[in-house]
């Protein structure tokens, strides 16, 4: 992890920019602290620019209830080089909604997988860097969406031990059927009137997870609505969890 | 309302019986108030002596958090006569679960429609005589089950202004119209694997409500099974909007 820069939020949380290999990240952490404290990753749609208010927000409120919290840009998206065949997806994607389709299996698959695939190993390497550094112990903690990297993550990585899941984009099939192999305790927040998600393929995915502790917290609202009372209620998950 | 005995808890809540005409209740106070406190009608499946253990938590909690609370017992079930056509219906019930076939919606009406009609104008008494009790001044917030109670008073009733309803009991086709005419805050919980309720008619219940404000809150487990975490967040949605 090179660390180019280095900042300060108002409340005295430390901002950092870093890369690890390609991949531009921020990490943010609590000072001070006294012991090593809890990482929580903060997953999001991709564009850390365009997504930097609510990532620093959220880091800000991991930041007050004494965890670290660290994100990274996802595969394709920002100055990353595009995915293979993901902008053919996209556009197909484009084509399907605006012609009032639904989306099909198969378009799913392409758009998601390949960026599943690419981001988890990604993220677990932030995971060793984040680890190895002086004040950040674990456990860990996944929050956000895109929802099918942080399944992924919760069936190959073991030191995440409780996911906050944003229910808020396609879900391949097979990651449904990976999901059947989760069993830390998670938190699934559904926009209710998303509009870029499916509700039923998110109850089928909730009804999927093989955890026996998972709440469902759905609330009124479109893709970015999410009610400020969501975010504290998922804010007592990881404190009940990691704290 | 006649109280003819007095009881305290453990942790200075005064705890009251009394009768409404025909109808038995217990009513609880936080003590001491400096100012009138809101009230909440604690709602339950019936079988008040049953269900003591549970209702006296939840009123303690409401305590706790600075509410009256206050309950009675149903139509048809503890000491009072049974409703006409009641035993026939749950008899009904019975034969059909037993004999592991879908329970119809005219089964449902006969079952849960003339408690309701009976149930609620008890309710309103109740809660007139409550507000006219010193100490106690308002908002009322409804709590838990039977659900198409909770709906029928959300809709009838203008001094309820927020409503915890359990999702854990059928809903005739008529409380599914109703819902759509409140328009109050709702936190709705629901128990993802309970036995006695359909998880989907629960789902087009929540997706009907007309209020702009609603979260449903869902766990894993059977009827009972409420986690810990789920009576605070419902704790908080109560303090949001009566505290």
């Amino acid at each position: 992890m090179r660390f180019p820069s280095e900042g300060r939020l108002d409340d005295g949380v430390l901002e950092r920019e870093f890369t690890l290999g390609d991949v531009p990240g921020i990490l943010w952490t609590p000072e001070p602290v006294s012991a090593p404290v809890p990482l929580i990753l903060l997953g999001h749609p991709g564009g850390l620019r365009k997504m930097y208010p609510r990532l620093a927000a959220r880091a800000r409120r991991c930041a007050a209830d004494g965890f670290a919290a660290v994100t990274i840009e996802l595969p394709g998206s920002g100055d990353r080089p595009r995915l293979a065949g993901a902008e053919q997806a996209r556009a197909d994607l484009r084509r399907t909604l605006q012609a009032g389709e639904p989306v099909g299996a198969d378009l799913i698959d392409r758009l998601i997988l390949p960026l599943v695939d690419t981001a988890v190993p990604e993220w677990r390497a932030v995971l060793d860097s984040a680890l190895a550094l002086p004040g950040i112990g674990g456990p860990v903690g996944y929050s956000g969406g895109v929802i099918s990297i942080g399944v992924r993550l919760a069936v190959v990585e073991p030191r995440i031990t409780a996911a906050v899941l944003f229910a808020g984009s396609f879900v391949p099939r097979a990651i449904l059927e990976e999901a059947r192999q989760v069993t830390i305790p998670l938190h699934v927040l559904l926009q209710w009137d998303d509009e870029g998600n499916d509700r039923q393929a998110a109850l089928d995915l909730f009804d999927a997870f093989g955890s026996e502790e998972k709440s469902l917290n759905a609330n009124m609202g479109g893709h970015t609505g999410v009610p400020q009372h969501a975010g504290e209620s998922a804010s007592g998950f990881f404190t009940r969890h990691l704290g």
